[in-house]
């Protein structure tokens, strides 16, 4: 695409929720279709009056359309990246694939990733005291014991098929590796007994758009 | 459809999320083909073995599918009924629907339906203190917040449009109706001032779907 992208993409690379956003593109082969500017979390860009207008819910990723529209929320932004190109589908190709894929996403981001999220920013220092502004230690504690239950939930699944959702690597795969991403910021270990989740993992990381998105990052 | 239903909803009528499904099912006139089977939510029938076998998520309402595919999360069964029978549609038609509509379902459901439900659950009595064994009052009452803000939020967005998402009436809107639902089982008031929330709240009450369900429960 050419430099006047009409996608324009705000959001910290590094991070787990943008990271979701990012590897779906990669997927997708329309990465180089995004324009990316950076929001600068750490100073708290994105609570600025500025930020709000566009996405009210003060979070990155948000991506504005060529219309203006301005989509938050990775779920949605996948489910618009996944209709505006159509192959290879992250979402699901039928009716019963939309809706178990949907269901795990739900799981995987509510489970594992927001779970891991919630004890971060609630019971360890978080992003820090300037950001951390309403910490409660006991719903940390406890959305960190959820998130250790649905890893050895997910592990059990995946005894029994290679991905989330079933035979095809979908949005809730992407979900699921950043809620292991955001693992890797806090002192959660994943028990080594978790054979089929440690497989998966692997599978996911050996992905060319997880890969892409690992070497975007200089790592 | 004959009596050898193949979609199996269990559920409880009365309940919000329950609501969700049921409402969808009637703007999609497929209400009869499903065949509804009541659980005992009150006396803990959904945290058993067997309803958690069904769906590990032990909540209400659970869609098991004819190949015997259960399907949880109200939005993930929308997904499939709304791919299951094409009009109309309440998940969008195109890229840009599709997502601004699962942005905003996400919100009703995350600021509003489901922070209703965390101050219902963690800062009253909610269902009884066998059911209520992890309150947490701060996290409730921080949810309260948040759901009233979000009142606001949407009143401002409704003086513009008629829908939550835009023209047409969607998932969005089921997902806030619940969440309007919720608060009626709390002490949360909605002010009069908020003219544009309670002239949308007025349109989904009027709607045939809202109305069979409401019959239904003999109100
Ligand atoms: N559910 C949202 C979550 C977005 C989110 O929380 N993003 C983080 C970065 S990983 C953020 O914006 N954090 C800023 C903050 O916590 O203030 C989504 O799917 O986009
Ligand atoms: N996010 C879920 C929420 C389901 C849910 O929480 N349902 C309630 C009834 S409204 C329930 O099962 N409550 C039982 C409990 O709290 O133990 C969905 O969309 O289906």
């Amino acid at each position: 695409m050419t430099p006047s992208s009409r996608l324009v993409l705000h959001d910290l690379a590094a991070f787990p929720n943008p990271a979701r956003v990012r590897i779906a593109l990669y997927e997708k082969g329309i990465f180089d279709q995004v324009q990316c500017v950076e929001v600068d979390v750490m100073n708290g860009e994105h609570r600025g009056e500025a930020f709000r207008a566009m996405n009210p819910d003060a979070s990155v990723p948000c991506l504005v359309l060529e219309d203006g529209t301005a989509l938050s929320q990775c779920t949605a932004i996948i489910e618009y990246l996944d209709a505006h190109t159509a192959a290879p589908s992250l979402t699901g190709i039928n009716a019963t694939e939309r809706g178990v894929i949907s269901m795990m996403n739900r799981r995987a981001e509510a489970n594992l990733l927001d779970a891991v999220g919630a004890y971060f920013h609630h019971a360890t220092a978080g992003l820090g005291p300037v950001l951390e502004q309403h910490q409660n230690r006991d719903w940390g504690l406890r959305q960190r014991e959820v998130a250790v239950a649905t890893l050895s939930q997910f592990n059990e699944l995946l005894a029994t098929q290679d991905w989330l959702a079933g035979e095809r690597f979908s949005v809730a795969d992407i979900t699921a590796f950043a809620g292991m991403c955001f693992i890797g910021f806090t002192d959660i270990e994943v028990p080594e007994t978790l054979t089929h989740l440690h497989a998966w993992h692997a599978r996911v990381l050996a992905r060319e758009s997880v890969k892409a998105w690992q070497e975007s990052l200089g790592q």
